[in-house]
């Protein structure tokens, strides 16, 4: 039986046959409602307000008016529904879309094309006659030799309509093609009546979180527009392993997660070439970078067995597809390459990233680090390359940490204490009063605790301090940051131990993870020349607080550098340069992955690193004198 | 607005939007309705009676009830229209696929299967572990490394389930591929899993007339089944002019023909598979063959400019497709690979045949002739190799004569007239009552008339022979081959002197396309050391009728060789072996076609051999003491 489902204050109504949850059902309505449990019922961040009707929970039957986590009902009459704005992504998005296009707009620059996977010619055939009656296609190939390799691959589309475009202008076409990367081989991918026009393309970075489109001007090798938003696939899961679980037991959940996912991406196609006045149809490739999880769920491919041991893909190396089969709104011949992965947490994002900062150039040890919900390392240099991930948990991201916020205006994203009265001064990001607090701005809390004595060495808050800030809540102890008198919410922004604890834990396994990976190889930490940390968060971070809280080595800050989305400057140079994907492909293919949990030397060492800032004070030299 | 229009006696509705002939609406309902001037409005085939509403023929608008030709009728209001048995081509279908299978069955043989185009494997992988952790595609490659090309690539629809697939039965599979003919690369078409399962393929012969399928076990290298019918196309045109001015000309022309064919094909793919007990997914590969036009209709190419000076097709050589490229009811990712042709008029049919024929082998100069509408001509041997093609128009099919008819049981196949008394004895396919003439009829009539001396030299009947048999009708002298209560029909089965001179060009095109072919190589007819005669006519003319009419050069028996349907032959020559097909890409390529219109050569020779047998009888010595 149908019912109509009607979303208010949008006013929308869908049909439901009683069998999807009102999440998928707002998903069809354009509403994205957040969901940090991918529907577990756990975390409450989809709740909405069923104003008329009855819903089914489980078995049961429950009437209006009444309110409900969005993911455990599903509709048993006609339903009215009210979608709180606390429950919709949509409130993030046009805060992460300025902050998208200004952080991006500055990365994007210009790239030499070499070899970009799509390229336009114009060519002027001579018209056919008795002496010269070749067919179509042969007088077109041939007109095409020399410009393109000789084994040319057309279409049975372009072919279909080949005879009346070459006529159409008195055999002008402009001909747009892709040059198979071992150079033997190319592709047509349209054809059209005139002369050539501008070839564009497409960088992708898929992010769990957030997605950012760059377009390109493939010929000049500049970037065009830059458009970013949340990943419409977190109203099914924060993170990547509950969005697994989503594909893997909802019914049609996979297909629900490719066609987020797609939509998102489509949207952002759609602004980038609204903004710079580009024809979707003058768009003949993509590329894109992201972790094993989102790479599997975008192409719809089964990621079940990237979360269970022994931890195998379906695929690390994706084959070259066409718009069409993804359904992305330009040329639907527009080639897609997806920068390849490495194992299933060690994803084509950081296989873009090493090569964006030009790890397989490298002839000291380098170490690059993509610190996320997992934090993910690679270690090497031009001759061989390690990597690593571990669970560092979704602390730095906000996640467990009612406080955390990802960085948006209004993110507290750094703070000093002072030692004796224990003031707190804090900065926002767009100086905005502050509404909670971002990853960079919890490293930099926890470093501020320490240095200010607040915290111990093992993460405890210090009893009789003297100050209200350090008070006792319903579960325990907690930390005031911001008064509610100060904040933008109305509330106090505070972080309890048990909040302490799990950064700890996070920052612990991203140490020890590079401690780990270094100690296999038989090196210690002053053995790595030169670090790159990636990441919108890594790009935020202050150094100095990351290495006093004991995440990062101690090293002297001159070795660090950080580069921004690395990924997206990856998927950037696959599309615009043969080098780049030349390099791409060897370094997926070459790196050495580590499997931390195979193991026992990864937890004696995420053990010694639950301390502020580790259990062994000589492996940070610098810190000695300071507490 | 839409009208509902009931064919009658089937009571089959379809709807319709005013915009449509009758003959689209009937095709539609199922009903192919013959058409030999496609929708010209001039044969008068497609007949139809309006038996309740309007219609409008042009811009009139008229009532039922009334007969019109369904080409011409688009309906102007709810009609209801009966189709007389005599207006479908369905009638002819049994009997055609009854003889296409007794002729076929004998055709079909054993060839030993040499890299054909889709192919299987058994596969056991080991499964995967903390130490051989590989992503499941790499585990695959692995395993097919050695058994197929190292580059293989697998299609998104195979990588999305090939987790589930690989571990459904404990990491057993089979694998169906196909290999390039360059031997660097593979393709993945499907994987399942359990053990292999036997791997088949179709050939296929699209005629401008006739299609036949045949289903072949691609290991064992054993045809296991075969169909034929007539091509639906049929009801736009009988030859390929008319079919290509109404895919040029009728909006959506080019769609509906492409329908009406590949419905064709898979009713016999329905057929064949049922026959055999083998599912469609067994099916990995079909390979066509078939004049130019008809493959320009088959794949949805437009074919304007195949009829238009200089005569320049879209293609001769195609890509290798997708079963659902085309929409053919097997494996969707089956490969599709047509035989190329060589010009317009010489198309893949001949490449086959030729290489069917090994004229491509020979040492000794041979000639493939095929008669049909066109006459296509090939000449050479394994160093050289030119063919031209002649309209011989469609005399010999049964176009332009009344008693034509196809070689269907009844059909006249053999005639013999007694001089004296002008007594006719004559033959019929399966020895039924006479009800028409067919092609091999038509020439051994011509022969018996010359020989009795019933007609003079050029071709005229003789004036007072005494006997009823020749009689004067409406539009001149006609003589009576079967009297009315001989024949089937219960009508008197005649050839006319229109008629007659009608065979007479027909004849004279062929054999002047062979002498221009020659002369322009300097050769004379004596030059040519073997005949191969093709076509489902050309297997059962009389070779020494066909000589006494100056159709065939004057040369010994023992050098003409049929050879059935090598079209079908050499597409299944392409499905199981390489070597096919390299041979028949090497021919396509190396052959030199000759343009007849562009010379006057071919002028001169088709006026000098409209004689019987020819003005020079120094041609035809054998006949010389015989007349
Ligand atoms: S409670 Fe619904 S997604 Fe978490
Ligand atoms: S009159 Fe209708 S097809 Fe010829």
């Amino acid at each position: 039986m149908t019912h109509r489902v009607r979303f208010q204050p949008d006013d929308i109504e869908v049909r439901a046959d009683g069998s999807e949850t009102l999440v998928v059902l707002a998903a069809r309505a354009g509403i994205t409602l957040r969901g940090a449990c991918g529907g577990a019922g756990t975390c409450g961040r989809c709740r909405v307000r069923v104003t008329g009707g009855k819903i089914r929970v489980g078995e049961a039957v429950l009437a209006a008016p009444l309110e409900v986590p969005a993911c455990q009902a599903r509709p048993a009459a006609d339903l009215e529904v009210v979608v709180p704005s606390a429950s919709r992504l949509e409130e993030h998005r046009v805060l992460l879309a300025a902050r998208a296009a200004s952080v991006l707009g500055e990365e994007a620059g210009t790239v030499a094309p070499d070899g970009p996977l799509y390229r336009r010619v114009s060519l002027h055939l001579p018209s056919p006659s008795l002496d010269d009656p070749v067919d179509d296609l042969s007088r077109l190939l041939r007109a095409l030799k020399g410009q393109v390799p000789a084994d040319v691959r057309v279409p049975l589309e372009v072919l279909q309509e080949l005879p009346s475009v070459l006529r159409a202008n008195n055999w002008r076409v402009c001909v747009g093609y892709h040059v198979d990367d071992d150079g033997r081989s190319a592709e047509i991918l349209d054809i059209a009546p005139g002369d050539a026009a501008v070839a564009f393309g497409l960088a992708v970075d898929v992010g769990t979180t957030t997605v950012v489109v760059q377009l390109w001007d493939l010929a000049a090798g500049t970037c065009v527009g830059t458009a970013g938003s949340y990943n419409r696939q977190a109203a099914f899961g924060d993170d990547v392993i509950t969005r697994i679980i989503y594909a893997a037991e909802q019914p049609g959940g996979r297909q629900v997660l490719q066609e987020a996912v797609v939509k998102t991406v489509n949207e952002l196609i759609g602004q980038v070439l609204a903004g710079a006045g580009v024809s979707s149809e003058d768009v003949g490739a993509v590329t894109f970078a992201g972790n094993t999880t989102m790479m599997h769920l975008l192409l719809g491919a089964d990621p079940t067995y990237i979360r269970l041991e022994p931890y195998t893909p379906a695929a690390n190396h994706w084959p070259l597809l066409r718009a069409n089969d993804l359904g992305l709104a330009i040329n639907p011949r527009a080639v897609v390459y997806t920068v390849p992965g490495i194992a299933s947490y060690v994803g084509g994002d950081i296989t873009a990233g090493v090569v964006a900062a030009g790890l397989n150039h490298k002839e000291g040890i380098t170490l690059f680090v993509d610190i996320g919900t997992n934090g993910e390392m690679v270690l090497g240099n031009r001759d061989w390359l390690v990597a690593c991930a571990c669970s560092a948990g979704p602390a730095f991201e906000g996640g467990g940490i009612r406080a955390g916020i990802r960085a948006i205006p209004g993110a507290i994203e750094e703070v000093t204490v002072l030692p004796g009265g224990y003031e707190v001064f804090f900065r926002t990001i767009g100086d905005k009063p502050p509404s909670g607090i971002c990853g960079s701005g919890l490293i930099s809390v926890l470093a501020g605790l320490v240095d200010a004595g607040i915290l111990d060495r093992s993460g405890r808050f210090r009893k009789d301090l003297g100050t209200p800030r350090l008070r006792e809540a319903e579960d325990g102890p907690e930390f005031v940051i911001a008064w509610g008198s100060e904040s933008g919410t109305g509330e106090a922004i505070s972080l309890s131990q048990a909040e302490v604890e799990n950064l700890l834990r996070a920052k612990a396994a991203v140490f020890a993870g590079i401690r780990t990976m270094l100690g296999a190889l038989g090196l210690d930490l002053e053995a790595v020349d030169e670090i790159y940390v990636a990441g919108g968060f890594g790009q935020h971070i202050n150094i100095k607080d990351a290495i006093s809280i004991g995440m990062l080595p101690d090293l002297p800050p001159e070795r660090y550098h950080f580069i921004g989305n690395s990924a997206l400057k990856g998927a950037a140079a696959a599309l615009l340069s043969k080098t780049a994907r030349r390099e791409i492909a060897a370094v997926a293919r070459n790196v050495t992955y580590l499997e931390l949990s195979a193991g026992n030397r990864f937890m004696e060492e995420f053990t010694a690193a639950l301390f502020l800032p580790h259990t062994d004070m000589e492996l940070f030299p610098s810190l000695k004198g300071g507490n």
